[in-house]
This record gives C-alpha cells, structure tokens and sequence, in this order.
C-alpha cells in the first residue's frame, strides 16, 4: 500500500473523453491498494482562451486578475475529473490551491511555493477518498490567488507529494518516458528506465522539455522519487533517482540539444579586472538571459575574446547591446552568429571515467563537424556547432556512446 | 458621498464589449465621488457550458463537485470587470466567495448566506479601490465552495450591502425598474418609482420575475434600500422602500399573474378533522410544491370540497397522486385543470381601503371572465380564471385601477 501524486497534463485532461480515461487509470492504481492524490492542469486550450479574453479586455493585465482569471482553467478540471471518478465508484473530493494551503509567495503569473498544509489531503485519504487537486495555483499569505507560470503543475505535483511525504510522484506527460536523445533524430535512441536527478536536470535544461525544470529541482530537494510516464500507453516510464541509489550508472545517460542558441562575440577586449561584468551587465539589465560565457586570451595577451550565448530571439537585441558597450571599452570588433545549436552529453558517471571529452570531440571530428565552443560541468560536455550539423552530430554521439544498447 | 453596491446580471457582462460598458459606468459613478462595490454573475451562456460538460461526465454529478465547477463562472467575470477597470485607469480588485469570506450553510447548489465578513473590501474601499466580488457563491465553514442556486447573485449583493451597511444596492437588469403589470399585455403598464418591499415581494412570487425573491426578503429583514435599474439605458429604474417611508401610497401598485397555475379538485371529501393533511401530505411527499388551497363545504355538508394549485408541469403527477389518496378517503371525485391562470392584485393600501375586492370581481364581471377561484391575503388579492381570459383581465384591472395614471 502505497501513496502515490499522479499529475495529468492538459492534453491528458483535453476533453470529456480524456477525463474519463483519466479517471480509470486513477481507479485502477487505488483498486491496487494505494492512496491516490491527483494534481490537474487546465484542459488544453483553456488557459489561451482565458489569456485571449483577458487581452481582448486590456492589453496588459493585472497579473494579480490574471492569476484570478487563469485558476479557474484547474478548478473546471478538478471539479470534472471528481465527478468521474464518482462515476465510476471512486469516492473522491477536488480541491483548488487555495482550498488546500498552496502557499506561494507573492509574484503574480510566477510564484513560488513555500509551504502545502498536508492535513486535509490526509484526512481525506483517510477517509477513502481520492484528492483531486488545482496545478499551477496557490495563494499568497494575503490570500490572493497565484499561479506557478506555464508548466507549474509540475512543480505542484511535487510539492503535494513532498508535503505527504508520498512514495512516488508520477508525472503523466505524452511521451512514455525520457530517452537517451529525441527520437524524432535519432530513431534508436532508447528510452531510460532511470535517470538521475542531476542529469535530469541537465536534460531538462538543455531542450528535453519532458518535465519542468523548477519540478525536478523541487523534487531533488525535497528527495520525492519522480516517475514519468505516458497517460496514452502502458508502461513504467522513466524513474527518476538519487544517485545514491543507482549502483550500476551508465557513464551517459543521453544526448540534449538546444536549437535556438546563438552566440556574440567581443574581439580584443582590453583583458582588465571586471571586464566580463562589464560586458554582461547591460544584457542583464535588458532581461536577456545568458548560456554559455567563455573568454579567452587572445593572442596578443593584452587583450581578451569573450563570448556568450543568447536566445536566439534576443540575439538582434544583445548584439546592439554588445557594440555599445564595446565602443566604450575599445574592443577591436563585435562578431555573432545565429545559425548555431549546442549539442550536450550528459551522465553523472563521467565524473569517474576519463576520456570522455576526447572521445566526443573525436566522435565530431568523424564526420567532419568543427567545434565552435566548448563548455563543460561535472555532468555534461557541451558543443557549439553550426546548425546544419545538429542531427549528424547527435546521430554520432549516440552511436559513438552505445547509447542504443540497453545497459 | 455613497457607499454604493451594484450587482451586474449575465447578460449586462455577457460579452467583452459589454465588461468594458459595465467598468465605464462603475467609473460614472465613483467619479461622482461614491464608494463602489460590484457583484457580478457569469457571463450569460458560461452557467449552462459548464452544466453540459458536468452533465457529459455524470448525468448526476455530485453537488460540492458541481458547485466548484459552476463557481468558476462569476470567477472569470470578476477578473476580466477588473482588468477592464483598471484598463480605465480605475483601481480594483477582485474576490471570490471565499476569499471575502461570504459564509453559508453546505446545501450545495441551493446554499444560504450565514454571514460576510467586510473588513476585506473596507480595507480595499479605504484604498481608494473598487471591489469587485463573484456573485452567487461562497464557503461553508469548512472551506468547501457553494452556490446559493440561479439568480443568487442578487442575494450575494444584497447581503454584501447588509454587511458594509451600504447606503443603496442597485439591481442592474435588462429592464428599466418594476412595472405595475407586464408591459407586452398591457402597453400602457407605467413604471414604478418606488414600491414597498411587502408589494415587490409578492409581485416577485407571483411571477413578475424582476429579482429574485429571495434577495428581496434579505434586503427587507436588513434594511437595505433596494433599486432595480437597467444596464443597457439611463433612468432611475424603481426604488424598492421600507413601508414606512411611503407617506402616499398607492392602494394599488402592480398586477402580477402567472401562467404556469393548475388546479385539482377532489369533491366530496368526507369532511373530518386532518382531512387537508391527508391530502396533501402525498403531495408534498413527492416534492411538489402547492400554491392556493381553497376548501368549501359542499352541499351536502357532510363532505367538503378541496381545491389546490400546482405548477403545470407538476398537474398529471399530482393528479395521479390525488386520485390515489382519494381512492383510500372515500372521495366522490376527483376533477382538474390545466388550463388556468393567476391574476392578482397587489397593493399595501388595500390595508386601509375598503372595497377592493368587489371593485376587481365588478371589473372582471363586467368582461364576463368567471372567477374558478379566490385567494386573499393582506396586501393581495388573487382569481384564478381560464387562461383564454388573462390578458382581458390583466387590462380590465389595469383600466379599473387607473394604474397608467403617475401619482
């Protein structure tokens, strides 16, 4: 007997059919003998056309309304997926963010969650029930309704599982797990059957977008056991570990790729203290969030290259930025280029296996693929290459690391 | 300066166009330097959406369910009346049910109002804001969401203005105040400029459905100076007062009826003690609702004769029920009919004015219409004639009484 948080997406919640799927699905695990707490996003679509009435009204709306606005889209999927799990026989009870203490703090459209009050989900679940509870929306200490942002049903998921100290958190997204590269490119890239939560998060971050990336920081923290899993096939999806546990790590767990980099470059920087926050400092100003940074020394010593990465959509934006700033410290020239994709390999087990870099570099070099940037942490290597060569580059890593075979 | 409570319907924020109307007018009256309070409904249409996904999933769908469903509703509407505030540079917030604390018992979609908290919305006033509240909703004591069932919107603003002791709470409707009868029968129905809460209550029961009833009994048991008005035009509309404040009163003011009347008869009932009880017990038993009971002692006055109305489309299920009870009793017959109206008279001067009834059964008479029944209290008087006679007789009185006249 087992208690288990089970969140559904919007396309898993997306009609009336779906709900009812939904609804067996949960029956099926509590007929196995375990408490089920259910975490619900709005059904798809739903929270564009609140946004769409919300912008038809006023253009830029109080977040503080929009919060107000966008929760009902949950609140309709509670109050639905209750009723069909009473349809079926499964005794049930929805309840909003507020209705179960969803702390969050106050930052309208993306708060952060604080504190969940467990004790009403318990009695609850006590008392038989399945509890069906609003993703995405909290309350602040005022109670006023707040809302995570996009994907915050995740985190929600999480956070309800970390407050009832709950066996396993399953995330149900439209893919049946999380494999070792996109499968649209490489077709023999294989799914996992685990993964840490370091290299989950280097996934995640890097362009996997199976689970939000704040979710699975959560649940590093607060050590809940996350499951991803398909709501449309049977399966045991991906568990997500602490490393701890995984005795017999592969050195990489996946290929990530990132399609909309692009990268600035500032030529003969006099090589000053603070240069590198002089440089960054107005991106940042201008709400451009940096990837990759590095600088090197140029050949002359007296100057320096530094180079950064940019959203590709910033990329217009941050290149003006760079030119002033480098005509106030005398740079020799601003370059970038905005037809570049990162390609990452990520594994925990690479902290203990030397050669890694050198075999990926290798694996590149195979195909003729020139190496642009190179960035490494203690999990992942990434490259920087033109984006004409992302799938071949992919194709060549997963092949060079085996990944197709299971371990 | 007015601390105002104004309650816009579905239609009146049926539409987005519609919202920026209704924010426009709320704006008219706080810059005429009033406190402002707005309850709202759900956009006309959203109710009757939601039902049909609910009833999609469960033909019978649990009423807590149910109620966090449909509260969804007035939600979307507070949001989007304050986004449109403050795109008119006019400060709001907006509060669901629960948020501002309006109490009730936990009959699910039928729900009363126990209490409201207003130090909220003070607070909000003290700023300087408008407060914007979802009608038709609350919490019972332990947090669950409810509803007070259709048309509650006007009991939220009404009770909403009992707790901040609101000088006025304006009714916005599709029609411009109360008539003395139904302007579609009789064209030369004039519109009441104020009319005593007793007179209003009985026209609304008796099918002059301007407001719901039961927000007329609230703001009658709180003192709280009613105004119906219309959304889409200008005008006073009719101010519904306390009897007191009357010093002229009309003897008659309005002419109500209602189509929906049936009548059952059962002749020649013995006539013993608990003889009504045993008739209509079965009656109510089946959840059908009784209006008139009339009981004559027939000729041969050892039996009585006993005369009911019900709802038309309550007639052949009472009729069955009857003719079983009457089986058991011993009764001579059993008749009926369907085809029957209400017409009635109502007016807080008859009190002190003799003579009102025989000048209604002489104007009636005078048409030729036959009286099947009489009913009277003491500020009505009600006939039920066939239903070929209503309009003849709703204009027979209207003429008798001189209600065209302005007094």
């Amino acid at each position: 007997m087992a208690l288990i948080v089970q969140k559904y997406g919007g396309t898993s919640v997306g009609s009336v059919e779906r709900i009812a799927a939904v609804a067996q699905r949960v029956k099926d695990w509590r007929d196995r003998g375990n408490d089920l707490v259910v975490v619900v996003s709005a059904m798809s679509g739903e929270t564009d056309r609140l946004i769409g009435l919300a912008k038809a009204i006023q253009p830029r709306p109080s977040p503080r309304e929009l919060d107000v606005l966008l929760a009902t889209g949950e609140q309709v999927t509670i109050a639905l997926l209750s009723m069909a799990l009473e349809h079926i026989g499964c005794p049930a009870r929805s309840y909003t963010g507020g209705q179960v203490h969803i702390l969050t703090d106050s930052a309208h459209n993306k708060a952060r969650i604080r504190d969940i009050d467990g004790a009403r989900m318990r009695a609850d679940l006590e008392a038989g029930r399945v509890v069906v509870v609003a993703g995405f929306q909290g309350v602040d200490e005022h109670g006023n309704i707040t809302t995570l942002g996009r994907g915050g049903s995740d985190t929600s998921a999480v956070a309800v599982a970390a407050a009832l100290k709950a066996d396993e958190c399953q995330i149900y997204t439209d893919v049946d797990g999380v494999y070792t590269t996109d499968p649209r490119i490489e077709p023999r890239a294989r799914k996992l059957d685990r993964i840490t939560f370091e290299e989950m998060l280097e996934m995640a971050s890097l362009g996997s977008k199976v689970l939000q990336i704040r979710s699975v920081e959560f649940a590093g923290k607060y050590k809940v056991p996350l499951r991803v899993l398909s709501s449309f096939q049977e399966g045991a999806g991906t568990l997500i570990t602490f490393e701890e546990e995984s005795v017999e790590q592969a050195v990489i767990s996946g290929i990530a790729f990132n399609r909309d980099e692009a990268k600035l470059t500032a030529l003969g920087v006099p090589d000053q203290p603070g240069v590198a926050q002089k440089i960054l400092g107005p991106i940042s100003d201008a709400n451009i969030e940096v990837d990759m940074i590095i600088q090197n020394i140029a050949a002359d010593e007296a100057t320096t290259d530094f180079t950064f990465t940019v959203h590709r959509n910033d990329y217009a934006r941050a290149l003006e930025i760079l030119r002033g700033t480098c005509d106030g410290l005398g740079a020799r020239q601003v370059t970038g280029d905005d037809r570049i994709v990162k390609i990452s390999l990520v594994g925990v087990g690479m902290r203990s296996h030397a050669g890694i870099a050198a075999k990926m570099f290798g694996a590149l070099a195979r195909e003729g693929i020139n190496i642009r940037m190179i960035s490494t942490s203690e999990i992942k290597i990434s490259v920087v290459v033109d984006e004409k060569y992302l799938e071949l580059g992919v194709r060549a890593l997963h092949d060079a690391f085996e990944l197709d075979q299971a371990r």
